[in-house]
């Protein structure tokens, strides 16, 4: 399971004040958290208040300072592809693009891109139309996606399907849909995509927010969820994780089965 | 999602006192608790001290315990068909018999006392032969238990499949073959059979219980579990099966699903 910290996120205040006075101590304390907690990649936003032309300079400032404090990799998190490209420009190791749509004017900019640099995509199944109810549509749109993937050499296992979750007060009935979808996507081709989401989402304005992220982050990864955008200083989430992956026998049981999920 | 209490066992110490020296306190003060914590059935087993002639009698005088102390209604559970019975004789509502495996000699004698009683019936996936590695071969042995539920007329929701977790640490690739098979046994039958499971069996003599055990009860629901046999007083595995019932679409959710879940 691999874990993708949501907090270096210019929505966050401590993260947007980083920005807007070029200092970089926030986004470091984050890293170097966020490693220590139990990430294997860290999601990187410059968040809504910055300008589409400043966009491109900030995600390059805050890839670099990102990566100055945790040897992790980034997950270049932005609407805008030159902001996301800035980024790619200045990253060490393996990125990941967040993200695509499943619609063709941006599969033509963001898969080229990712093969060019050498980095994993998240792909949304959603289009122009919208996100889909059914699981059966999102899986049609997974599979628009796969073969995006197919079609410009990107290797599968780098492509991340993300079925989008719907926050559980007011799309509760799309709770079961993704992940019925997961567990299709996980069969649409060999070897499969691999499936992410952003977690938090699921638990948008409701009450009991981290009770319902870490249970739908297991009841998903029973389907075959492969990773997820958390904040992963909520602890019994990283438990979850951990102890869902034993119980998948996705990772060899010892009685310090949580210490060593964090290690990795 | 069916919470069965577990507490109400002579395997521990104050239930074992309590029917050796005739004293229903400790079995009425496990009947009110579970009760309280959001146990929807008591499960009644007079634990390994009692010998085989006194059980149906010991199984009697629990029963009546549990139910002069709570209005909820007892899993009988004991490997002695005579027990049971003399159980189900003094139940008031509907009870549930705790267990048949899928020999055809054991099936012959609990089914038709299942339909005499009204009563609900788990069956083990399992035969003289032990259990079975893959998730096929145990939907093999639930479709045997289904079988004989249509030859003897009980509605098929009556009976319970339990695919039979095994301890994480000694049989940690049966964990992803039961939460399959779960998904298989729900296919089986239209309706289908609703499926439990020993849930504690999952953590036996492992390093973090209550953290595996309500994890992979989440991870079962995904595929379908209705019920366990759990501990209600691990407040974090009830709220689990609180969160788990909304985000799967099966309770509405709102603002107050926990106490609410609770409260039923």
């Amino acid at each position: 399971m691999l874990l993708i910290g949501e907090r270096i996120n210019g929505m966050f205040k401590d993260i947007k004040e980083a920005i807007l006075n070029k200092d970089p101590a926030a986004v470091e304390y984050w890293a170097k958290r966020q490693t220590e907690k139990g990430a294997h990649i860290l999601d990187v936003n410059t968040g809504p208040t910055v300008s589409k032309e400043d966009q491109p300079a900030v995600m390059e400032w805050l890839v670099k300072a990102a990566q100055a404090a945790s040897p992790l990799p980034c997950c270049l998190d932005s609407t805008n592809p030159d902001a996301i490209e800035a980024g790619l420009k200045v990253h060490k190791g393996r990125a990941m693009i967040n993200s695509t749509s499943a619609d063709q004017w941006k599969m033509d900019i963001y898969f080229p891109m990712a093969v060019k640099y050498n980095a994993m995509l998240i792909g949304l199944a959603m289009n122009e139309k919208g996100v889909p109810k059914s699981a059966a549509d999102r899986a049609a749109l997974a599979m628009e996606l796969i073969v995006n993937a197919d079609m410009h050499g990107l290797p599968m296992p780098d492509l991340f399907v993300d079925p989008l979750a719907l926050p559980a007060n007011v799309g509760q009935d799309h709770g079961p849909e993704v992940i019925e979808a997961i567990r299709q996507i996980k069969t649409l081709a060999d070897p499969p995509p691999r499936t992410t989401m952003g977690l938090s989402n699921v638990s948008q304005r409701c009450a009991e927010r981290h009770l319902l992220n870490r249970t739908y982050m297991v009841l998903c990864m029973a389907a075959g969820l492969d990773s997820a955008i958390v904040d992963v200083d909520d602890e019994l989430l990283v438990d979850a994780a951990a102890a869902a992956e034993v119980l998948l026998n996705r990772d060899i049981y010892c009685d310090s089965f949580l210490k060593t999920f964090r290690q990795r």
